[in-house]
């Protein structure tokens, strides 16, 4: 029975039963697939294989294990569709070319839309990639090694090549009947799926768009200067795909022309390509705030720990200081153990109350929403909540701790800590990313880091300080 | 002059100035925009605020103090352009809307597509929201109100109600005459913008789709049915966004056709909303993660005061918790209080470790690329790799604390507690969020605080429990 409120290939009349071919790839398929590999039944395994959409069957080669993914690869590896490569997690994807073998890599690359094709070819390794260009065709090696010669992550690497583009002096019905006849002759220059045309002037800049529904909506003697959209962002070939993506989702755009540094129309950005820009944005400012290099789920054991290593070995220096600033008050602590049990509380309150504030700056400065303009007021109003919350804190933990150690002076002390503590990790929250950016480097990387090194700092030199100075 | 890594909208050519109209909005506007208010040049706030882009001037409304916010929306409330009213965030939207009242309010809705109007509609209180709705055309009125019965963030407050549907015995040339034949005609039902067009039975049941270009791209005679897609994810219009987003991303769809509970087709929904919920979604995962409910950037001091102290309420008796383990040895602090000072370095970099798991894990549910097939694995992994770390950093942290204190038995057992945090880290960082989502949470909620509890609780107990044990 398909669950309502999950999507669903067959209609969600209960009464005829889903067709057989497009049901839900889910747990079933899973099951089934390893039952035909450890039974070492290849033919079931093609067919179940052949059975999925390119996205299920992508997503089925990610969850397998290792050795039940070399094997299914095994079995199917002449008759692999190339979509599913585009669709693979690069771990994984590097998993199946390696039990795929160059030749028939480049057979399935050769299928592919160019920027799809792409998109696989510039992970591979140095080595790898040479091998697989020589074996593509001549007219899709040279789309491929064009694009290569973009920086990694800009415009130039995301955009397709063939673009619908009119001359400004036609009408609606030219251009239909243009689009037409293009289909009718063997050798079609149209891009598999587009959404958008480009108006050019005779030195192929682009002077506007027209949304293919906008077309089909005008009559047919209408010029197409006419029902043309003259305001449009032209993308230089260089930009970043961050800044690609923000353009595309400010304006809420289907597809954008790409220009090269003369103005001229080079390619154009469709917004599925974005789609997965977007996602990998985001998840790279998720990675880099856990701590984390890049998603490695895929990622074998040992190469996980290498790369997660990397990242606890940036800490290590930073809680030896926050052990340093205990050890100046060791004495204090020996006088009054009770400092040793409350010190954590301070320094984790802090943490909490700077990761608030360090989340909400880091994904602002992520959606363009903090600039210069209100920069200064971002972090006023970062201290002010900590202050305030520091108060409330204070109030409640400095009662709890006169309770617990019955020594109201204690209390006080603490809640004095707190206030201190919460107004830095506001401030430290907020600047902490802003100058990561300035000096060059992701708001978001290792701000974790930093800021629970502040907080805990911090946190221990106003808790036992205050304590020294007034308790004992 | 325009940076050339940037998107702008004249063409990068260096030559030709950019034209006025279309130029970037940047903080030269934020400050020309900012001494108009100043001077109280109402006159100047409306040029300026007109020559914007709807999406610029949504921006520059967002960054703009309150008090220069309010001053502006006063003096453009009567022609404030519709499409800024769903651009805006929410808190800043309340803001705004405040300020124009509902008639204004009203008027712009109108002009708005029902699905946009409706995003504005649905964030109103309900009070506001009746006065608004009572002010609205009844024709456009009952499309929202109809709206509104559907439940929130599912398909069917997503979708656009105006579909392109063509009948199975259709040719590419009715199809493509009914169209121009529809816009002819002033009361044209066919949608602003669309991308697919939906092949029906006659139950209204769609069968297929047919992408715009593909049937730019089709012969006149030839039946619709030969060029449509028979395979595609129907919708129930209860679907929650975050599953829409899932199908769109996984399939790389422009559209997707939502059908009630009989199958029957009821509206569609295009890739331009679906890129709002894919970063609403990772939004939220982000502030989640971080302890913070909303963006709440542009809410005032007491209002994030408030909101964030929530979730410092919910730290609070864990961090007691932690320090009450530590009470349970305050004997052994007092004899050796070395011990107070190196054990925050054994809970930090267990709290590191785990947010390292936590962020993969976290960001794997969300992708649905963690599931009950490889569940397992995964949290197997995650151990293996804290114990491997833990065991890397018990030497390194050993050696230092050895070096510090000039006893290797500390050493000893601080390089004992740090692989059992290590491997706990591992491990709850896996299964926390697991937990969360069994529990029917979403799996990223509290899930850091529920970390940093355990991997502290942990730590300390296992740092100090061992010391008692091995040292006193």
């Amino acid at each position: 029975m398909a669950d309502p409120k999950q999507p669903t290939d067959a209609p969600a009349d209960p009464a005829p039963p889903p067709e057989s071919g497009i049901a839900d790839a889910g747990a079933g398929v899973d099951q089934a697939m390893a039952q035909a590999l450890d039974a070492d039944d290849r033919g079931r395994a093609r067919r179940l294989f052949r059975s999925l959409h390119y996205a299920d069957a992508a997503d089925l080669l990610e969850r397998l294990s290792p050795e039940d993914r070399a094997r299914l690869v095994n079995a199917v590896r002449d008759e692999m569709p190339p979509e599913v490569l585009s669709e693979l997690d690069e771990t994984v994807r590097d998993h199946v070319i390696e039990h795929m073998g160059v030749e028939d890599l480049a057979a399935a690359l050769v299928e592919l839309d160019s920027d799809d094709a792409l998109e696989v070819v510039e992970e591979l390794p140095a080595a790898e990639q040479q091998q697989v260009l020589d074996a593509i065709p001549a007219g899709e090696r040279t789309l491929i090694e064009e694009a290569l010669t973009y920086p990694e992550d800009s415009a130039g690497r995301l955009m397709q090549r063939e673009v619908v583009t009119v001359p400004t002096h036609w009408t609606v019905g030219e251009t239909i009947d243009y689009m037409r006849m293009s289909a009718d002759t063997e050798k079609t220059t149209l891009p598999e799926q587009f959404y958008d045309l480009f108006v050019i002037d005779p030195a192929r800049r682009p002077v506007g768009t027209i949304p293919l529904s906008r077309l089909l909506r005008s009559r047919r003697p209408v010029p197409v200067t006419e029902i043309m959209e003259p305001e449009m962002k032209l993308i230089a070939v260089t930009t970043d795909q961050e800044d690609v993506a923000f353009v595309f989702r400010q304006r809420d755009l289907t597809s954008a022309p790409v220009v090269d540094e003369s103005g001229r129309l080079v390619g154009a950005i469709t917004v599925d390509d974005v789609v997965d820009v977007i996602d990998e944005e985001s998840e790279e400012d998720i990675m880099l705030m856990g701590g984390v290099k890049a998603d490695d789920l895929y990622r074998d054991t040992l190469a996980t720990t290498r790369s997660r290593s990397a990242w606890l070995l940036v800490n290590l220096p930073m809680a030896f200081l926050a052990a340093a600033v205990i050890g100046l008050f060791d004495a204090s602590i020996e006088q009054m153990v009770a400092l040793a049990v409350l010190m954590p509380i301070v320094a984790s309150m802090g943490g909490n109350a700077g990761t608030q504030t360090l989340t909400v700056t880091v994904r602002a400065l992520a959606t363009k929403e903090l600039t210069p303009t209100n920069a200064a007021r971002v972090v006023g109003k970062e201290i002010l909540v900590g202050v305030l919350n520091g108060a409330l804190f204070a109030a409640l933990v400095g009662v709890l701790a006169w309770l617990w150690f019955g020594n109201p002076t204690l209390g006080l002390v603490m809640g004095g800590a707190m206030i201190v503590n919460l107004a830095v990790a506001g401030l430290a929250g907020a600047t902490i990313p802003l100058l990561l950016l300035r000096l060059g480097a992701d708001p978001a990387v290792g701000a974790g880091v930093f800021l629970i090194m502040v907080t805990d700092v911090v946190g221990f030199f106003a808790f036992l300080g205050l304590a020294t100075l007034v308790l004992l």
